[in-house]
């Protein structure tokens, strides 16, 4: 077997940025979202405010026949009863074979055994993306226990390793939530690790239910719009809702009036906002 | 067999329309919701701000209890797990056996089929009213295969016929939700066909998850105030819905604010708002 | 059997007060809630912007490792479906043998027999604190069929003789939610009742769905601040959401705005805001 000289990872101009961003708004892709009962809301609020249209299918047998259907799927695994299980592993294996993109959110994967046996499973469908915080990275790639409840007790350079245990393992794109969002890819091949990190966003995402589980939703959203640059369209979500938050930050009093400037900034970004004012660091 | 002359529906009078809302606002009717668990917490504040009482039992064994002691029931198919759906029958069956107004949101249905069966297992119990997008009209009545998630593409007024087709099946008033909704039902007998139509509302109630299935719930609550009309009682709920969407819509800038705004506008909402602004096109 | 002189209850110095607001603020207290789907999300946002960290552990299996590692444990029976009935009992068993502090907040109890059932099941792991309003204490103790939903028809303080008999048997701390607080404990002996009222807080309160379930995780997340002095916790709880309502309420039009206004509120409320504007009558 001989070595082969890998193409490099290609920094996206900021004319494609902008042709991604635009497809999101114009086709208004379809969302299919498993996620936990606190953030359906929210979650498909978000979706909307985007331009996306959110679908909550999650019941087994529907599941899988709606995953084939839409344009993308999140799976979260916040609060997985035991019918939603059912539904999100059909799910899986349904984007998986429609070669649709999706996205695991492997909220508190760790310490707590039905999740984690579920995110086991999960994996072995190859999800498009993992976000996940740090903590939640390091437990489902199996180098630690996980955090305290939703929390995360790591910091987001300390997962890096352990991300790239996950893209090695499974082929997926791995975004690591934090102050800095890490973003950790194999484009090209495994071999040739893309780190990009995405600065910006607000405290106050922290401080509102969801704020970290409707990002996985919108990840899906853009993966929708470019599916064959899952890294891209990672990172690029990753700064369009830190745009977001920032916009929204400026003009709140607390996490209560935050949420709701969050929705109005989403659905008020443009293009030209988030490529002037995110702060993707593709190196 | 001899053909009788029908007496015509007759256009309510604004005063009657005035002691409807009134009687909404003061009699606080309990209204039983089953509904998805994406917009349980808005359809909630939606009927807390028009002044009733909601109350979300949806566990089997209660819900019958509860439809027959509550004054009014929404049943609302998004998210229907079993323990759901069982819940959904024994509610429907007890509204019906109690002679309590109900409605039916059929989320979806058509080409999703667990909550396609419930559909119509559930229209045997004789719902009140039927409030639901052009696609689900269509797709409820056999005559196409149903929307995209929960977004119609069928425009309503190619979903009239549907319409009729189960106001004559059913007996209930159909109610399709779209830029001008239009509601038919045959007040006096089922070849006297009353089409309404009522104008108004805001695009940005389709940028809130919830915005049509709250909707179901508002139609329950002036169900229960005027439970011998209901064709007045969902034209009237339909107006001012609309009236304080329009109200909510000046104040906004994008779909957070508009949320928050349509609640105050909901809870600030009188007689004479709806009546004087409400377009009702009763002809 | 001698009567030995009780030591009387002891009204807590402000600087105690402001001591335990305090470690609430600091310490983000892990507060392990299984509740109703209509309020998760607020619930999960009020417990944030207090400044706790919520975990909506609800899966059997997991409720009863998460309630051994959480601070406080709210158990909250609006919609309890058969898993989380399961979860709920793991939770309070948990909590019980790992001496960590839990509320009950029956909702709807009386009339429903499912949730009727648990919560006398429930009550055999000794909650820390029941919450509740006045129809929900008198039909738990036995002593009325309750009301209906989740309105109270009996008034605040006719439940107190109900609270007492709670009290008595099971050890807990009886907070009655009206608009007078009453909280009703037995801080040294059964013989010794300590009732204390809390005025203040907002009608507006009770527009907002969930903001009487909302209050059992503020109760859960002071508990766990100030575990060996329940009914000072539970009563400066209510007081802190009282002001925190009182501020809203100023700036708020309506519902919409209340809640949004809350949620900054608490955010921004400070321990002098509490000590200064709260109305604890500990006599």
């Amino acid at each position: 077997m001989s070595h082969i000289l890998l193409p490099e990872f290609v920094v996206p101009e900021n004319s494609e940025l902008v042709a991604i961003f635009d497809r999101v708004r114009r086709s208004a892709p379809l969302i299919h979202c498993i996620t936990n009962s606190v953030v359906t809301g929210f979650t498909a609020n978000v979706v909307l405010a985007l331009g996306g249209s959110p679908a909550m299918v999650d019941l087994p047998q529907e599941a899988e026949i709606f995953a084939g259907v839409a344009d993308a799927v999140l799976i979260n695994l916040g609060t997985p009863q035991a019918d939603h299980r059912a539904a999100m592993l059909e799910a899986a294996a349904s984007a998986s074979s429609h070669g649709k993109p999706w996205v695991l959110d492997p909220v508190a994967v760790g310490s707590l055994p039905v999740r984690t046996a579920l995110a086991q499973d999960l994996l072995a469908y190859g999800p498009t993306v993992i976000r996940a915080n740090a903590s939640e990275v390091v437990a489902l790639a199996g180098f630690g226990s996980g955090g305290r409840g939703t929390d995360s007790s790591v910091p987001v350079d300390d997962a890096v390793d352990a991300a790239a245990h996950l893209v090695g393992l499974t082929g997926a794109v791995v975004c690591i939530s934090g102050q800095v969002d890490v973003i950790v890819s194999a484009p090209n091949a495994f071999d040739a690790l893309q780190v990009t990190k995405v600065v910006g966003g607000s405290d106050l995402l922290t401080k509102v239910t969801g704020g970290g589980c409707a990002l996985g939703a919108v990840v899906a959203a853009f993966l929708a719009a470019e599916p064959k640059h899952p890294e891209v369209a990672a990172a690029l979500a990753h700064s369009a809702y830190g745009v977001a938050a920032q916009k929204a930050a400026e003009l709140s009093s607390g996490p209560g009036s935050f949420a709701v400037h969050f929705l109005d900034a989403l659905s008020s970004l443009t293009a030209a906002d988030v490529v002037g004012q995110g702060q993707i660091q593709w190196a």
